[in-house]
Protein backbone atom coordinates (compact mmCIF):
# COMPACT_ATOMS: atom_id res chain seq x y z
CA UNK A 1 0.00 0.00 0.00
CA UNK A 2 1.47 3.31 -1.02
CA UNK A 3 2.28 5.59 1.88
CA UNK A 4 1.46 9.37 0.92
CA UNK A 5 3.20 12.78 3.50
CA UNK A 6 0.44 15.31 3.99
CA UNK A 7 1.82 19.07 4.54
CA UNK A 8 -1.39 20.34 6.37
CA UNK A 9 -2.45 23.93 7.32
CA UNK A 10 -5.29 25.06 9.83
CA UNK A 11 -7.37 26.81 11.62
CA UNK A 12 -7.30 25.74 15.40
CA UNK A 13 -10.43 27.16 16.89
CA UNK A 14 -12.96 24.81 15.65
CA UNK A 15 -11.14 21.85 16.50
CA UNK A 16 -10.63 19.94 19.82
CA UNK A 17 -6.81 19.69 18.58
CA UNK A 18 -5.44 17.48 16.01
CA UNK A 19 -6.02 14.15 17.42
CA UNK A 20 -9.61 12.68 17.71
CA UNK A 21 -11.41 12.66 21.04
CA UNK A 22 -15.20 12.21 21.89
CA UNK A 23 -16.19 15.58 22.58
CA UNK A 24 -16.21 17.56 19.57
CA UNK A 25 -14.58 17.74 16.19
CA UNK A 26 -10.40 17.40 15.38
CA UNK A 27 -8.47 17.72 12.34
CA UNK A 28 -7.62 14.15 11.78
CA UNK A 29 -11.23 13.38 11.94
CA UNK A 30 -11.68 15.98 9.26
CA UNK A 31 -9.16 14.44 7.42
CA UNK A 32 -9.52 10.75 7.71
CA UNK A 33 -13.52 11.63 6.84
CA UNK A 34 -12.31 13.51 3.80
CA UNK A 35 -10.35 9.90 2.69
CA UNK A 36 -13.61 8.25 3.16
CA UNK A 37 -15.27 10.21 0.80
CA UNK A 38 -12.47 10.08 -1.79
CA UNK A 39 -11.77 6.80 -1.93
CA UNK A 40 -13.80 5.27 0.29
CA UNK A 41 -11.20 3.74 2.43
CA UNK A 42 -11.07 3.44 6.48
CA UNK A 43 -7.78 5.31 7.12
CA UNK A 44 -5.95 6.07 10.45
CA UNK A 45 -3.95 9.25 10.07
CA UNK A 46 -0.73 9.99 11.51
CA UNK A 47 0.10 13.90 12.52
CA UNK A 48 3.83 14.91 13.25
CA UNK A 49 2.74 17.16 16.14
CA UNK A 50 -0.76 16.66 18.54
CA UNK A 51 -1.82 20.09 18.31
CA UNK A 52 -4.12 21.12 21.43
CA UNK A 53 -7.71 22.63 20.79
CA UNK A 54 -7.53 25.88 19.71
CA UNK A 55 -3.62 25.74 18.06
CA UNK A 56 -3.35 26.59 14.71
CA UNK A 57 -0.60 24.90 11.95
CA UNK A 58 1.50 26.35 8.82
CA UNK A 59 2.69 22.99 8.02
CA UNK A 60 1.67 20.52 10.14
CA UNK A 61 2.93 16.91 8.26
CA UNK A 62 0.91 13.16 8.27
CA UNK A 63 1.32 10.10 7.05
CA UNK A 64 -1.49 7.81 5.79
CA UNK A 65 -1.66 4.91 3.07
CA UNK A 66 -4.71 3.91 0.69
CA UNK A 67 -4.80 0.89 -1.11
CA UNK A 68 -4.14 2.77 -4.70
CA UNK A 69 -1.28 4.74 -6.11
CA UNK A 70 -2.99 7.92 -7.11
CA UNK A 71 -1.41 10.62 -8.96
CA UNK A 72 0.09 12.89 -5.59
CA UNK A 73 -1.75 16.09 -6.72
CA UNK A 74 -5.28 14.07 -7.64
CA UNK A 75 -5.13 12.97 -4.06
CA UNK A 76 -4.62 16.57 -2.48
CA UNK A 77 -7.47 18.17 -5.16
CA UNK A 78 -9.39 15.35 -3.24
CA UNK A 79 -8.77 16.17 -0.01
CA UNK A 80 -9.44 19.58 -0.05
CA UNK A 81 -12.59 19.39 -1.71
CA UNK A 82 -14.08 17.04 0.53
CA UNK A 83 -12.57 18.55 3.79
CA UNK A 84 -14.92 21.54 3.48
CA UNK A 85 -15.99 23.33 4.88
CA UNK A 86 -13.52 22.84 7.79
CA UNK A 87 -10.62 25.04 7.81
CA UNK A 88 -8.20 23.11 6.78
CA UNK A 89 -6.12 22.90 3.59
CA UNK A 90 -3.84 20.27 2.28
CA UNK A 91 -1.12 22.03 0.91
CA UNK A 92 1.24 19.31 -0.46
CA UNK A 93 0.61 15.57 -0.95
CA UNK A 94 3.77 13.03 -1.58
CA UNK A 95 4.37 9.76 -1.79
CA UNK A 96 6.56 8.65 0.60
CA UNK A 97 8.63 5.65 1.55
CA UNK A 98 7.02 2.59 3.13
CA UNK A 99 8.54 3.49 6.64
CA UNK A 100 7.65 7.17 6.36
CA UNK A 101 6.93 8.39 9.86
CA UNK A 102 5.09 12.02 10.41
CA UNK A 103 5.59 11.84 13.92
CA UNK A 104 8.77 9.13 14.50
CA UNK A 105 10.52 10.26 11.58
CA UNK A 106 10.66 13.71 12.28
CA UNK A 107 14.16 15.58 13.23
CA UNK A 108 12.92 18.97 13.48
CA UNK A 109 9.79 20.88 14.64
CA UNK A 110 9.03 24.88 14.41
CA UNK A 111 6.47 26.63 16.57
CA UNK A 112 6.00 30.74 16.17
CA UNK A 113 3.95 32.20 18.56
CA UNK A 114 2.57 35.22 17.99
CA UNK A 115 1.68 38.01 21.23
CA UNK A 116 -0.36 41.05 20.18
CA UNK A 117 1.08 43.40 22.04
CA UNK A 118 -0.93 46.90 22.61
CA UNK A 119 -3.83 48.14 24.72
CA UNK A 120 -6.69 47.17 22.39
CA UNK A 121 -8.33 44.36 21.59
CA UNK A 122 -7.84 42.31 17.82
CA UNK A 123 -10.30 42.86 15.65
CA UNK A 124 -8.50 41.19 12.70
CA UNK A 125 -6.37 39.01 14.53
CA UNK A 126 -8.85 37.46 17.13
CA UNK A 127 -7.99 34.00 18.27
CA UNK A 128 -4.83 34.43 16.21
CA UNK A 129 -2.80 35.66 18.69
CA UNK A 130 -2.25 36.08 22.34
CA UNK A 131 -3.41 39.34 23.64
CA UNK A 132 -1.38 41.30 25.95
CA UNK A 133 -2.36 44.56 27.06
CA UNK A 134 0.74 45.69 29.26
CA UNK A 135 3.93 46.83 27.09
CA UNK A 136 6.55 43.88 27.09
CA UNK A 137 10.31 44.32 26.81
CA UNK A 138 11.22 42.21 23.54
CA UNK A 139 14.78 42.05 24.28
CA UNK A 140 14.45 41.35 27.79
CA UNK A 141 12.62 38.03 26.90
CA UNK A 142 14.88 37.14 24.59
CA UNK A 143 17.70 37.20 26.71
CA UNK A 144 15.78 35.13 29.13
CA UNK A 145 15.12 32.72 26.65
CA UNK A 146 18.66 31.57 25.75
CA UNK A 147 18.89 30.36 28.63
CA UNK A 148 16.92 27.43 28.24
CA UNK A 149 18.74 26.60 24.64
CA UNK A 150 20.20 23.18 24.83
CA UNK A 151 19.57 20.04 26.42
CA UNK A 152 17.76 20.10 29.57
CA UNK A 153 15.62 18.56 32.01
CA UNK A 154 12.42 20.61 30.76
CA UNK A 155 10.16 19.43 33.94
CA UNK A 156 9.83 23.20 34.94
CA UNK A 157 7.76 23.73 31.09
CA UNK A 158 5.74 20.37 30.76
CA UNK A 159 1.95 19.35 31.20
CA UNK A 160 1.13 16.98 34.01
CA UNK A 161 -0.56 15.50 30.94
CA UNK A 162 2.43 14.83 29.03
CA UNK A 163 3.13 11.28 27.66
CA UNK A 164 6.55 11.39 26.58
CA UNK A 165 9.09 8.99 27.86
CA UNK A 166 11.85 11.73 29.36
CA UNK A 167 11.66 15.07 30.19
CA UNK A 168 15.19 15.48 28.89
CA UNK A 169 14.82 17.25 25.53
CA UNK A 170 17.32 19.33 23.16
CA UNK A 171 16.06 23.04 22.53
CA UNK A 172 17.98 24.20 19.57
CA UNK A 173 16.34 27.67 19.24
CA UNK A 174 13.87 30.24 21.12
CA UNK A 175 14.23 33.51 19.48
CA UNK A 176 11.96 36.87 20.73
CA UNK A 177 11.41 39.48 18.46
CA UNK A 178 9.05 42.61 18.06
CA UNK A 179 7.68 43.41 15.01
CA UNK A 180 5.35 46.59 15.33
CA UNK A 181 2.60 45.74 17.90
CA UNK A 182 3.24 42.24 17.90
CA UNK A 183 5.96 40.41 19.35
CA UNK A 184 7.22 36.63 18.00
CA UNK A 185 8.57 33.94 19.68
CA UNK A 186 10.15 31.11 17.39
CA UNK A 187 10.90 27.61 19.00
CA UNK A 188 12.75 24.69 16.88
CA UNK A 189 13.68 21.24 18.44
CA UNK A 190 13.70 17.90 17.44
CA UNK A 191 11.29 17.13 19.45
CA UNK A 192 8.73 19.31 22.52
CA UNK A 193 7.08 18.48 25.56
CA UNK A 194 3.30 18.88 26.20
CA UNK A 195 2.52 22.09 26.80
CA UNK A 196 6.34 23.55 26.74
CA UNK A 197 6.35 25.86 24.12
CA UNK A 198 3.16 27.76 26.08
CA UNK A 199 4.90 27.21 28.90
CA UNK A 200 7.68 28.50 28.12
CA UNK A 201 6.04 31.61 26.23
CA UNK A 202 4.25 31.77 29.51
CA UNK A 203 7.16 32.34 31.68
CA UNK A 204 8.75 34.93 29.31
CA UNK A 205 5.93 37.10 29.24
CA UNK A 206 6.69 37.70 33.35
CA UNK A 207 10.00 38.41 31.94
CA UNK A 208 8.61 40.96 29.44
CA UNK A 209 6.43 42.69 32.15
CA UNK A 210 9.55 42.71 34.78
CA UNK A 211 8.44 40.56 36.73
CA UNK A 212 10.86 38.36 36.50
CA UNK A 213 14.60 38.40 35.02
CA UNK A 214 16.66 35.99 33.14
CA UNK A 215 18.23 34.16 36.61
CA UNK A 216 14.51 33.37 37.67
CA UNK A 217 14.13 31.56 34.65
CA UNK A 218 17.20 29.72 34.47
CA UNK A 219 16.21 28.96 38.59
CA UNK A 220 12.61 27.28 37.25
CA UNK A 221 14.49 25.50 34.84
CA UNK A 222 17.07 24.21 37.72
CA UNK A 223 14.02 23.21 39.81
CA UNK A 224 12.66 20.72 37.74
CA UNK A 225 9.18 21.17 38.86
CA UNK A 226 6.12 22.59 37.02
CA UNK A 227 4.96 24.90 40.06
CA UNK A 228 7.94 26.47 39.86
CA UNK A 229 7.44 28.09 35.64
CA UNK A 230 5.07 30.67 35.04
CA UNK A 231 1.52 30.47 33.48
CA UNK A 232 0.31 28.28 30.40
CA UNK A 233 0.25 31.15 27.14
CA UNK A 234 -3.41 30.74 25.48
CA UNK A 235 -3.28 27.90 22.56
CA UNK A 236 -4.79 31.32 20.02
CA UNK A 237 -1.34 32.48 19.82
CA UNK A 238 0.57 28.84 18.84
CA UNK A 239 0.88 27.89 15.10
CA UNK A 240 3.15 24.22 14.09
CA UNK A 241 5.09 26.13 11.43
CA UNK A 242 6.69 23.12 10.19
CA UNK A 243 8.09 19.61 10.28
CA UNK A 244 11.81 18.68 9.28
CA UNK A 245 13.00 15.55 8.05
CA UNK A 246 15.84 14.19 6.95
CA UNK A 247 15.68 13.37 3.89
CA UNK A 248 15.14 17.18 3.38
CA UNK B 1 -19.65 69.86 22.15
CA UNK B 2 -16.28 68.11 21.68
CA UNK B 3 -15.55 66.42 18.28
CA UNK B 4 -13.70 63.25 18.80
CA UNK B 5 -11.50 61.19 16.08
CA UNK B 6 -11.77 57.63 16.46
CA UNK B 7 -9.27 55.47 14.44
CA UNK B 8 -10.88 51.81 13.88
CA UNK B 9 -9.92 48.43 12.44
CA UNK B 10 -12.61 46.37 11.73
CA UNK B 11 -12.79 42.31 10.11
CA UNK B 12 -15.53 43.24 7.49
CA UNK B 13 -16.88 39.97 6.84
CA UNK B 14 -19.86 40.16 8.89
CA UNK B 15 -20.81 43.89 8.13
CA UNK B 16 -22.92 45.06 5.36
CA UNK B 17 -20.17 47.60 5.22
CA UNK B 18 -19.33 50.84 6.88
CA UNK B 19 -22.67 52.80 6.22
CA UNK B 20 -25.90 51.73 7.74
CA UNK B 21 -28.41 49.93 5.74
CA UNK B 22 -31.33 48.02 6.15
CA UNK B 23 -30.44 44.72 5.06
CA UNK B 24 -27.94 43.82 8.07
CA UNK B 25 -25.22 44.66 10.26
CA UNK B 26 -23.05 47.81 9.59
CA UNK B 27 -19.82 49.02 11.48
CA UNK B 28 -21.30 52.60 11.93
CA UNK B 29 -24.66 51.19 13.30
CA UNK B 30 -22.06 49.37 15.72
CA UNK B 31 -20.12 52.15 17.22
CA UNK B 32 -23.60 54.17 17.06
CA UNK B 33 -25.02 51.78 19.49
CA UNK B 34 -21.67 51.57 21.46
CA UNK B 35 -21.97 55.33 22.03
CA UNK B 36 -25.63 55.05 23.13
CA UNK B 37 -24.51 52.33 25.38
CA UNK B 38 -21.95 54.07 26.38
CA UNK B 39 -23.58 58.01 26.91
CA UNK B 40 -26.63 57.52 26.08
CA UNK B 41 -26.91 60.25 23.21
CA UNK B 42 -28.23 59.15 20.18
CA UNK B 43 -24.97 60.31 17.77
CA UNK B 44 -24.07 59.84 14.03
CA UNK B 45 -20.66 58.58 13.11
CA UNK B 46 -18.85 59.99 10.43
CA UNK B 47 -16.36 57.36 8.20
CA UNK B 48 -13.99 58.57 6.00
CA UNK B 49 -14.16 55.71 3.67
CA UNK B 50 -17.45 54.04 3.45
CA UNK B 51 -16.09 50.77 2.80
CA UNK B 52 -18.12 47.57 1.19
CA UNK B 53 -19.48 44.69 2.78
CA UNK B 54 -16.75 42.59 3.42
CA UNK B 55 -14.18 44.47 3.19
CA UNK B 56 -11.76 44.81 5.91
CA UNK B 57 -10.24 48.26 7.94
CA UNK B 58 -6.42 48.62 9.58
CA UNK B 59 -6.83 51.77 9.92
CA UNK B 60 -10.82 53.83 9.18
CA UNK B 61 -11.03 57.04 10.79
CA UNK B 62 -14.16 58.43 11.79
CA UNK B 63 -15.29 61.48 13.59
CA UNK B 64 -18.51 61.94 16.32
CA UNK B 65 -19.69 64.55 18.83
CA UNK B 66 -20.47 64.09 22.31
CA UNK B 67 -22.47 66.14 24.83
CA UNK B 68 -19.29 66.20 27.41
CA UNK B 69 -15.43 66.41 27.09
CA UNK B 70 -14.72 62.68 28.29
CA UNK B 71 -10.84 61.72 28.47
CA UNK B 72 -10.17 60.24 24.79
CA UNK B 73 -8.59 56.96 26.54
CA UNK B 74 -11.84 56.47 28.56
CA UNK B 75 -13.34 57.07 25.37
CA UNK B 76 -11.89 54.13 23.48
CA UNK B 77 -11.93 51.67 26.76
CA UNK B 78 -15.62 51.87 27.04
CA UNK B 79 -16.27 52.08 23.14
CA UNK B 80 -14.36 48.73 22.97
CA UNK B 81 -15.98 47.22 25.83
CA UNK B 82 -19.45 48.14 24.62
CA UNK B 83 -18.74 47.21 20.43
CA UNK B 84 -17.98 43.40 21.84
CA UNK B 85 -18.87 40.71 20.48
CA UNK B 86 -18.41 42.48 16.78
CA UNK B 87 -14.88 42.81 15.72
CA UNK B 88 -14.53 46.37 15.48
CA UNK B 89 -11.93 47.39 17.78
CA UNK B 90 -11.22 51.38 18.41
CA UNK B 91 -7.42 51.70 18.24
CA UNK B 92 -7.18 55.23 19.53
CA UNK B 93 -9.14 58.36 20.46
CA UNK B 94 -8.53 61.98 19.95
CA UNK B 95 -9.98 64.99 20.65
CA UNK B 96 -10.81 67.27 17.31
CA UNK B 97 -11.30 70.66 16.22
CA UNK B 98 -15.00 71.56 15.49
CA UNK B 99 -14.50 71.60 11.97
CA UNK B 100 -12.35 68.17 11.75
CA UNK B 101 -14.23 66.16 9.22
CA UNK B 102 -13.07 62.11 8.55
CA UNK B 103 -14.22 62.42 5.56
CA UNK B 104 -14.09 65.97 4.02
CA UNK B 105 -10.97 66.84 5.63
CA UNK B 106 -9.15 63.47 4.56
CA UNK B 107 -5.76 64.21 2.41
CA UNK B 108 -4.72 60.71 1.70
CA UNK B 109 -6.28 57.30 1.62
CA UNK B 110 -3.97 54.00 1.45
CA UNK B 111 -5.78 50.73 0.30
CA UNK B 112 -3.57 47.41 0.13
CA UNK B 113 -5.13 44.60 -1.66
CA UNK B 114 -4.36 40.69 -0.63
CA UNK B 115 -4.21 37.97 -3.26
CA UNK B 116 -2.97 34.14 -2.05
CA UNK B 117 -1.94 33.16 -4.97
CA UNK B 118 -1.35 29.73 -5.02
CA UNK B 119 -3.60 26.38 -5.55
CA UNK B 120 -4.31 25.36 -2.41
CA UNK B 121 -7.31 27.51 -0.73
CA UNK B 122 -6.67 29.41 2.48
CA UNK B 123 -7.37 27.88 6.01
CA UNK B 124 -5.83 30.54 8.10
CA UNK B 125 -6.60 33.58 5.65
CA UNK B 126 -9.98 32.10 4.97
CA UNK B 127 -12.20 35.71 3.79
CA UNK B 128 -8.87 37.63 4.38
CA UNK B 129 -7.71 37.50 0.60
CA UNK B 130 -8.87 36.92 -2.59
CA UNK B 131 -7.99 33.37 -3.93
CA UNK B 132 -5.95 33.15 -6.90
CA UNK B 133 -4.69 29.42 -8.04
CA UNK B 134 -3.23 30.33 -11.43
CA UNK B 135 0.68 31.74 -11.04
CA UNK B 136 0.66 35.55 -11.15
CA UNK B 137 3.51 37.82 -12.47
CA UNK B 138 3.69 40.15 -9.71
CA UNK B 139 6.23 41.66 -11.89
CA UNK B 140 4.43 42.44 -14.79
CA UNK B 141 1.65 43.68 -12.96
CA UNK B 142 3.38 46.13 -11.58
CA UNK B 143 4.75 47.35 -14.39
CA UNK B 144 1.17 47.45 -15.84
CA UNK B 145 -0.27 49.57 -13.24
CA UNK B 146 2.10 52.46 -13.24
CA UNK B 147 0.28 53.02 -16.60
CA UNK B 148 -2.72 54.58 -14.24
CA UNK B 149 -0.91 56.53 -11.92
CA UNK B 150 -1.44 60.37 -12.28
CA UNK B 151 -4.71 62.52 -12.63
CA UNK B 152 -6.93 60.64 -15.05
CA UNK B 153 -10.90 60.10 -15.87
CA UNK B 154 -11.65 56.59 -13.94
CA UNK B 155 -14.96 55.85 -15.51
CA UNK B 156 -13.06 52.44 -16.51
CA UNK B 157 -12.43 51.95 -12.75
CA UNK B 158 -15.76 52.69 -11.51
CA UNK B 159 -18.91 51.64 -10.04
CA UNK B 160 -22.03 51.56 -11.48
CA UNK B 161 -23.44 53.25 -7.89
CA UNK B 162 -20.66 55.61 -7.76
CA UNK B 163 -21.85 59.03 -6.02
CA UNK B 164 -18.69 60.81 -6.75
CA UNK B 165 -19.33 64.03 -8.76
CA UNK B 166 -16.65 63.59 -10.72
CA UNK B 167 -14.47 60.23 -12.60
CA UNK B 168 -11.40 62.40 -11.99
CA UNK B 169 -9.06 61.26 -9.57
CA UNK B 170 -5.02 61.86 -9.06
CA UNK B 171 -4.18 58.13 -8.49
CA UNK B 172 -0.60 58.91 -6.45
CA UNK B 173 0.46 55.17 -6.25
CA UNK B 174 0.23 51.32 -7.54
CA UNK B 175 2.40 48.87 -6.15
CA UNK B 176 2.46 45.28 -6.85
CA UNK B 177 4.75 43.17 -5.17
CA UNK B 178 5.14 39.51 -4.35
CA UNK B 179 5.69 38.35 -0.70
CA UNK B 180 6.04 34.60 -0.63
CA UNK B 181 2.66 32.67 -1.69
CA UNK B 182 0.97 36.37 -1.48
CA UNK B 183 0.54 39.41 -3.76
CA UNK B 184 0.21 42.84 -2.16
CA UNK B 185 -1.14 45.61 -4.11
CA UNK B 186 -1.20 49.22 -2.15
CA UNK B 187 -2.74 52.35 -3.38
CA UNK B 188 -2.66 55.59 -2.32
CA UNK B 189 -4.81 58.77 -3.30
CA UNK B 190 -6.70 61.69 -1.81
CA UNK B 191 -9.87 59.71 -2.72
CA UNK B 192 -11.16 56.96 -5.02
CA UNK B 193 -14.50 56.29 -6.90
CA UNK B 194 -16.58 53.41 -5.25
CA UNK B 195 -15.03 49.74 -6.17
CA UNK B 196 -12.07 51.72 -8.46
CA UNK B 197 -9.10 49.83 -6.24
CA UNK B 198 -11.56 46.43 -6.50
CA UNK B 199 -11.69 46.89 -10.42
CA UNK B 200 -8.14 48.13 -11.11
CA UNK B 201 -6.70 45.07 -9.25
CA UNK B 202 -9.79 42.53 -11.44
CA UNK B 203 -8.12 44.55 -14.41
CA UNK B 204 -4.30 43.76 -13.17
CA UNK B 205 -5.18 39.69 -12.48
CA UNK B 206 -5.36 39.70 -16.21
CA UNK B 207 -2.36 41.06 -16.55
CA UNK B 208 -1.00 39.07 -13.89
CA UNK B 209 -2.16 36.01 -16.10
CA UNK B 210 -0.49 37.22 -19.26
CA UNK B 211 -4.27 37.96 -20.73
CA UNK B 212 -3.38 41.96 -20.84
CA UNK B 213 -0.59 43.97 -21.46
CA UNK B 214 -0.24 47.53 -19.78
CA UNK B 215 -0.88 48.60 -23.30
CA UNK B 216 -4.11 47.16 -22.94
CA UNK B 217 -4.48 48.39 -19.39
CA UNK B 218 -3.92 52.00 -20.81
CA UNK B 219 -6.28 51.75 -23.62
CA UNK B 220 -9.00 50.47 -20.90
CA UNK B 221 -8.65 53.85 -19.13
CA UNK B 222 -8.33 56.07 -22.22
CA UNK B 223 -12.05 54.33 -22.82
CA UNK B 224 -13.55 55.77 -19.93
CA UNK B 225 -15.72 52.90 -19.85
CA UNK B 226 -16.86 50.56 -17.22
CA UNK B 227 -17.40 47.66 -20.17
CA UNK B 228 -13.64 47.92 -21.01
CA UNK B 229 -11.83 47.26 -17.31
CA UNK B 230 -11.54 44.02 -15.96
CA UNK B 231 -13.54 42.09 -13.62
CA UNK B 232 -14.22 43.27 -9.90
CA UNK B 233 -12.09 41.69 -7.20
CA UNK B 234 -13.52 40.51 -3.91
CA UNK B 235 -14.25 42.61 -1.46
CA UNK B 236 -12.54 40.17 0.85
CA UNK B 237 -8.72 40.93 -0.26
CA UNK B 238 -9.12 44.83 0.49
CA UNK B 239 -8.01 46.50 3.89
CA UNK B 240 -8.28 50.34 3.99
CA UNK B 241 -5.33 50.98 6.00
CA UNK B 242 -4.65 54.63 6.57
CA UNK B 243 -6.28 57.78 6.29
CA UNK B 244 -4.48 61.23 6.27
CA UNK B 245 -5.11 64.43 7.63
CA UNK B 246 -3.54 68.22 6.70
CA UNK B 247 -2.12 68.36 10.54
CA UNK B 248 -0.17 65.15 10.89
Amino acid sequence: MPRYKLTLEYDGTPFVGWQKQDNGISVQSVLEEAVRRFSGETVKATGAGRTDAGVHALGQVAHLDLQKSWPANRVREALNYHVQPNPVTICLVELAPDDFHARLSAKRRTYRYRILNRRPPPALERSRVWHVLKALDAEAMHEAAQTLIGRHDFSTFRASLCQAKSPVKTLDRLDVARDGEEIHISAEARSFLHHQVRNMVGTLKLVGEGKWSARHVAQALAARDRRRGGPTAPAEGLYLVSVGYEQE
